[in-house]
């Protein structure tokens, strides 16, 4: 790209507004490219990965999962959180895959990175595409729970179409898999 | 779906943490299944929209947009929040194309729901494809700084596969327009 200078914007402070154990609130102040200033609320995230576990024959493992922002049910791929901003993101996505579905993988892909919230978090989804898979046993925290089903990867391309999909991390994997496998 | 009651989280109580202009942070308790009682730290948002403005020959509208939780310039479709929980998403998306690209639209397809962060966030992301565009003057507030151009579906296609464009609602709706225009 060309020199964007002219778009950034830089920090003249910031205010720690709340530090959770999932969400760290700040209120920066920062200067415009125009020289003017205005205030940023912003998340500050660990970092999480997610998971595309696919089958021999086609069949992706999925969750149903309880999201209370959304106070709905809805249909996800296997996702969570890094352990810390420095936790190898392969390793997360192996631990992560292994506790919500039992699962291990032989062989890992990387789908490059995925920023839900730009806008107003600093969160990154490392998202992989799992195969050969290994079934064992689920390990779930107590707090966790969840339901496990496979569903054809041609199933949820479909329902990602129709809009049946809410979730942004299994919309796009979903479709990126199904892309990268098209002649 | 069965009865997925064994999943469902009810409120308890809610404690608001911060109320700004775009981020609203609350901590509530909820009940779990299993009856044990969490902590859920969540945002509360208004909405937003986002648009793949489509031109007859295969063109989309792109913006290069600096975003500071990021920090980087990154590319996007265009996009906004609505000005109010009850705004109509369609007419909010016809308001951020025209402001945004100075682009209004004969054609509007709603491609559905998106859930950016729903483990934390109720946002709310309608995605549209605009499509018989007729090119105007751009309206930016005098806070927004961004840089439109035009890049053939294709190429963002391979970009979006190749792991270049982190935008999350970008990778979903260049793959979502791509897919429906597959034989």
């Amino acid at each position: 790209m060309s020199n964007e200078a002219h778009l950034i914007e830089t920090q003249l402070s910031t205010r720690e507004i709340f530090d959770g154990k999932i969400l760290h609130v700040k209120l920066d102040t920062v200067r415009l490219p125009n020289g003017a200033t205005a205030s940023r609320e912003i998340i500050r995230h660990v970092g999480a990965v997610c998971i595309i576990p696919l089958t021999a024959d086609g069949q992706v493992l999925v969750e149903r999962q309880f999201r209370y922002p959304m106070n709905e049910v809805i249909t996800e791929i296997p996702a969570g959180k890094l352990d810390s901003p420095d936790e190898d993101p392969l390793a997360a996505a192996r631990r992560e895959l292994r506790e919500e579905t039992g699962v291990t993988a032989d062989k890992w892909t990387c789908l490059g990175p995925f920023y839900p919230a730009a806008a107003y978090s600093d969160e990154r989804i490392w998202m992989y595409l799992a195969e050969q898979l290994h079934f064992g046993q689920q390990e779930l925290d107590e707090d966790e729970f969840l339901g496990v089903s496979t569903v054809p990867l041609q199933t949820l391309v479909r329902q990602v179409l129709a809009g049946e999909i809410p979730d942004a991390k299994t919309q796009t994997a979903v479709l990126r898999v199904w892309a990268l496998r098209q002649p």
